[in-house]
C-alpha cells in the first residue's frame, strides 16, 4: 500500500486476507475498494499475478481470478507486453469520492434532507391523472406490459429455461411447509417479508454479486414489476421528470407514468445510458436503468459510465433504480458487480427477481434499499398489500438454504448458454434487411437491427405465420422518440424459453419463410 | 301479481320457479326483485306461508325459508297478530328505482361519463404527497395497519379459527400442482387472475351470497388490502373527499389517504353509516363501508340504509367500496345479501377475501367490479404487479371445485360460533366501567363500550399483563373526530383466533386482574 495515490508502484502489504474464506473474492474486494476510494489511482501498475501471489502467500490462481473479475468490470486494464494497470476512470468518479469522505454521515444527511424536504414540494398544478390514464391506455397496446401468454415457444422474450426447474423438489418443499405450518406464520407478517428469506437473499447477493448488504435492507416483493412500481409510487411526485433508457423496458416506464412522472427517454450507446443527455434534463431526479444487460439492446454498462451515473445521482440529489433482471446470466467471466455495489451515497435502489431464475408466475422478487429508505417502503407496502404470500417465501428460503438455488442457477446458466449457441449457430444467413448478429455475453435475449420498420413488421409477421414469436425492437421505444422511425427497427429474440430442438426447428421454419 | 303497486293483496301468479333448482332461493329472489322495483309496494300484505306454498305448489318450508331471509334483510316485516307485510322503504329507494328504468343503458352511460370526465378534473393545488406522508407516518403508530404478529392468542382481532384449516388437504393439492405444472401457467398470466378461480368465486358468490356476477367481473388480488388499495389508486384524485366509517377500519383509510384523499369520518348509528351526514359532504364521491358487520362496532347495515347509500352514490355519480371482510360469518339466518347485490347502477365495488375463511397470510382476495371498470383495474394491476402468484390461485380453485371450501366455511362458522359462545358465557360480570355485552349475530369480533379512555387504557394494560390481547376502540377513530374522547372508549375482542379452552383460561385471568 502506498500513501500517495499517484504512486506508480503497488505495495500489497495493506491487504489482509482471512484464510478461512474465499481468497480470490477477498482480494478482488480489497483491490476494488482501493481503486474506488483513490488509494489505487488510475494508471497505477499492478504486480504480475505471480509476484502478488508470492507477496500475499496465496495461490497464483486466486490472484488471476481476482484480476479477471476486475478486468471484466473495467477496474483494471492490460497493456500489451506491459502488464496490468488501474484503469482510467472518469473525473466524476473522483468527485463522487471526495464528497463521500464520511460515508455514513453523508448517507444519512443526504437522505434525510431529501426525505424531509420532499413533502414540502407541492407539485405545480398536477396533471398526474392525465398522465396516469394516458399511461393506462398505452399499456393496452403494449405487449411489454401485458406479455404474451399461451404455451412457451421460440423466441419468447423474458422467459428462462423454466422447463428445467426442479418441480419435484419444489413440490416436496411446499408439501412439507403446509403439512406442519408454524401457526404464527399464518397470521399477518412483516410487510418487508419473511425474515429468513431476506437473510438468504442478502447472503446470496454478498457472495454471488459482490453486493454488500444486510437482511434489513431487503424488502420482498411480488416480482420485479412490483418493486419498480413501489419505487415509482414512493420516489416520484406528480410532474417530476424520470429518465428511462430508450429503447427500454416499457413496463417500467408505465409504472413511473402511472405515478405521475414525465418520462424522458435517454439514448443508449455502446457503454449504456447517455449520462450527458441525462445531465441536461433539469427536472429529472430519478433514472431507471438496466446496467448488467440493457433491455433490450444487450449493452453492458461500462464501469466509467456507472461511475458517471452515480455522480449524476449525487449531484441531482436523485435516485437510480437499477433493474438487475437477468444479472445471473453471464457467459464469459463472473457476473458483473451491480451498480448498487459501487454506490457509496445510498442512492441506488436495486431491483432483483426470482422470475428469471425460476419462472415468471412465481411473482417473487425483492428490493435492496439504502438503509434510510427501508422503513418508508415497508410502511407503504403494508398499506398496499400487507405483505407477500407466506409459503412462496418460506419455500424459497428453504430452497436456498438447502443449496438447490445455487445448483439451479448453474443449471440455468448452462442451459441458456446452450440455447444461445443453438440460436447463433442456426441463424439464417443473408436475409435481406437484417443486420449482423451481436455477440451475446449475457442475458436471455439478443437484439439484431433491421433496415426499416416496414421490414421489421414483415419479418415478424412471416415468423408468426410459422408459429415463431419475435418482438419488434420498435415497440421498445417511447412514442415521442427523436430517433428516425427506421433506425428504431430490429428483432428481439429470447433464446432461453424452449429447448434446443425446438429452437432448431423454429430456425428452419424461419429460414424458409424469410427467403 | 298485482298491477297496482298499492294493492293490499298479493297474487303470486307471476312468479315462475324452476323445479330443478333451489325453490326457496328462487322465491326469495323473485320477491326481493319485486320489492326493489316497486311491483310489491311498501305495506303490501304477503300471503301466509301455507297459502303461498299451496299457490306455488311448493313445500311450506321453502316459503318459510324465503320469508326468513327477506325478514333478516329488512325487506318484509311482521305485525303481531296480523301477518307479513312489505317493509316501509325510504323514499330514496324509489328515486333510485325511477332513475334506473333502463338498467343496462343507465349503467353504461353513468360509468362512461364518470370515467371520461375523470381525467379532465385537474385537481386544485394538490397536497397529495403531504397527506401521503402524513398517512404513512400515522401507519407506523397504528396497530390496524400493522397488525400484531407473534403466535395467535386470545383475543386477537381479525384472525379466524385457522387452526382448523385442512392443512393436509392443502399440502396435497399444492404438491399435486407442482408435480405436474402446466408450463403455460408458469409464464406471465392474466392480470385479472386465474380464469378457473375467477369462475369458482363468481359461482360461490351467486349461490352463497346472492350476488349475481360473472367470472369476468372478478379481479384476483393479494388479499383485501390490495383490493381496497387498487380502488383508492384508480378512483381517487388527489384532494378528493372520501367518506369512511368512524370508528372504522383504519388501514382502509390509510390506503385512500396514500392515494391523496381527504378523509371524512362519518358517524355510524344502529343502522350503519349516517347517510344524511354523508350527503352533506360536497366534495365526496366515494364511500368505504362494511355493511355486513361494521368494523369495529358490529352494526349490520339495515336495508333502508343500504338503499339510501345506493341512492347517494347515484346522485353523487360516485362509488361505494363495500368491504365484505367477514360476510361468511352469520349466526342467525343466512348471510345477508351484500350491498353489491342490490346495486343496479354499477356503483358498488365489492371487496372479498379468503383471509377470514382460510388464514390471513394466504394473501388471497378478490374484487367484484362493475363490468365497465374491469379493464381499467386489470391494466393498472398489470403495471403494479403483473398478476398474483400462480399456485395459490390454482390450488384454491381446486380446493373450491372439490367441495373443500364449502365444507370448510361450515366448519369455520361452527367453530366461530362456539368460540363466541364461550366468550359470552365466561365474560367477567360487574367490572366497573365496562358496558353490557352486545348480542353478536355475525363476524369474528365484538365491541363493548367503556366509560372513559383512561379506563380503556387501564383495562387493556391489565389484560396485557396476563398475556391477553385486546384492542382499544379509541384507536379505530380518526384523530380529528368530533365525538368526545371518552365516548370513543371501548374494548374490541376477536373471539375466533384460539380454541375454547384458551378463551376460558384468558377469561379467568381477566376476571382476576380486572377485579
Amino acid at each position: 500500500m502506498t500513501d500517495t495515490p499517484l504512486s506508480l508502484s503497488f505495495n500489497p502489504a495493506g491487504i489482509e486476507l482471512d484464510r478461512r474464506q474465499g481468497l480470490s473474492r477477498q482480494l478482488y474486494q480489497a483491490l476494488r475498494v482501493r481503486v474506488l476510494d483513490g488509494r489505487l489511482a488510475s494508471g497505477t501498475r499492478l504486480p504480475a499475478s505471480r509476484d502478488l501471489a508470492a507477496a500475499l502467500a496465496i495461490s497464483r490462481n486466486s490472484v488471476v481470478r481476482a484480476y479477471d473479475q476486475l478486468y471484466a468490470e473495467g477496474f483494471i486494464e492490460g497493456r500489451v507486453g506491459d502488464g496490468t494497470y488501474v484503469a482510467q476512470l472518469p473525473q466524476t468518479a473522483l468527485t463522487a469520492k471526495k464528497l463521500s469522505t464520511n460515508l455514513s454521515t453523508g448517507l444519512r444527511t443526504g437522505l434525510s434532507t431529501a426525505l424531509s424536504t420532499k413533502p414540502l414540494n407541492l407539485p405545480v398544478v398536477s396533471s398526474s391523472k392525465v398522465i396516469h390514464n394516458a399511461a393506462l391506455s398505452r399499456v393496452e397496446n403494449n405487449h411489454l406490459a401485458a406479455p404474451p401468454s399461451g404455451p412457451p415457444r421460440a423466441f419468447r422474450v423474458g422467459v428462462p429455461a423454466f422447463d428445467l426447474f426442479p418441480f419435484e423438489v419444489w413440490a416436496k418443499l411446499n408439501a412439507a411447509f403446509w403439512r406442519k405450518p408454524d401457526l404464527q406464520q399464518l397470521c399477518y407478517g412483516d410487510p418487508a417479508g419473511d425474515e429468513r428469506l431476506r437473510g438468504m437473499i442478502a447472503a446470496y447477493l454478498r457472495s454471488s454479486r459482490g453486493l454488500q448488504c444486510s437482511a434489513e435492507q431487503i424488502v420482498i416483493t411480488s416480482g420485479a414489476q412490483q418493486g419498480i412500481s413501489l419505487c415509482a409510487q414512493l420516489l416520484v411526485e406528480p410532474g417530476d421528470g424520470v429518465a428511462v433508457e430508450n429503447p427500454g423496458y416499457r413496463a417500467a416506464g408505465h409504472a413511473f407514468a402511472v405515478a405521475g412522472a414525465r418520462l424522458h427517454g435517454v439514448a443508449v450507446d455502446s457503454e449504456g445510458i447517455d449520462c450527458r443527455e441525462l445531465a441536461g434534463l433539469s427536472d429529472c431526479r430519478l433514472a431507471y436503468v438496466t446496467p448488467s444487460h440493457q433491455y433490450p439492446t444487450g449493452v453492458v454498462m461500462s464501469l466509467a459510465r456507472r461511475l458517471e451515473l452515480l455522480a449524476w445521482a449525487e449531484r441531482a440529489q436523485g435516485w437510480i433504480v437499477e433493474d438487475d433482471y437477468d444479472g445471473e446470466y453471464r457467459y464469459s467471466g463472473a457476473p458483473l458487480a451491480p451498480l448498487a455495489a459501487l454506490d457509496r451515497q445510498g442512492r441506488v435502489l436495486y431491483v432483483g427477481t426470482f422470475g428469471k431464475v425460476a419462472f415468471p408466475a412465481l411473482r417473487l422478487g425483492y428490493l435492496v434499499l439504502p438503509p434510510a429508505l427501508v422503513q418508508a417502503f415497508s410502511q407503504r407496502r403494508a398499506v398496499d398489500v400487507r405483505h407477500s404470500e407466506v409459503s412462496t417465501q418460506a419455500v424459497m428460503a428453504e430452497f436456498m438454504a438447502a443449496g438447490h438455488f445455487q445448483r439451479h442457477i448453474r443449471r440455468m446458466r448452462r442451459a441458456a448458454l446452450n440455447r444461445r449457441n443453438t440460436l447463433l449457430a442456426g441463424w439464417p444467413q443473408d436475409i435481406p434487411g437484417i443486420g449482423s448478429l451481436p455477440s451475446v455475453a449475457a442475458g436471455l435475449h439478443l437484439t439484431v437491427m433491421v433496415d426499416s420498420q416496414a421490414r421489421e413488421r414483415e419479418l415478424i409477421d412471416k415468423a408468426a405465420s410459422v408459429d415463431v414469436e419475435i418482438n419488434g425492437l420498435s415497440s421498445y421505444w417511447l412514442p415521442d422518440s427523436q430517433t428516425p422511425q427506421d433506425q428504431r427497427a430490429g428483432l428481439v429474440l429470447g433464446f432461453a424459453a424452449v429447448p434446443e430442438a425446438q429452437i432448431s426447428d423454429a430456425l428452419g421454419r424461419l429460414a424458409k419463410v424469410w427467403r
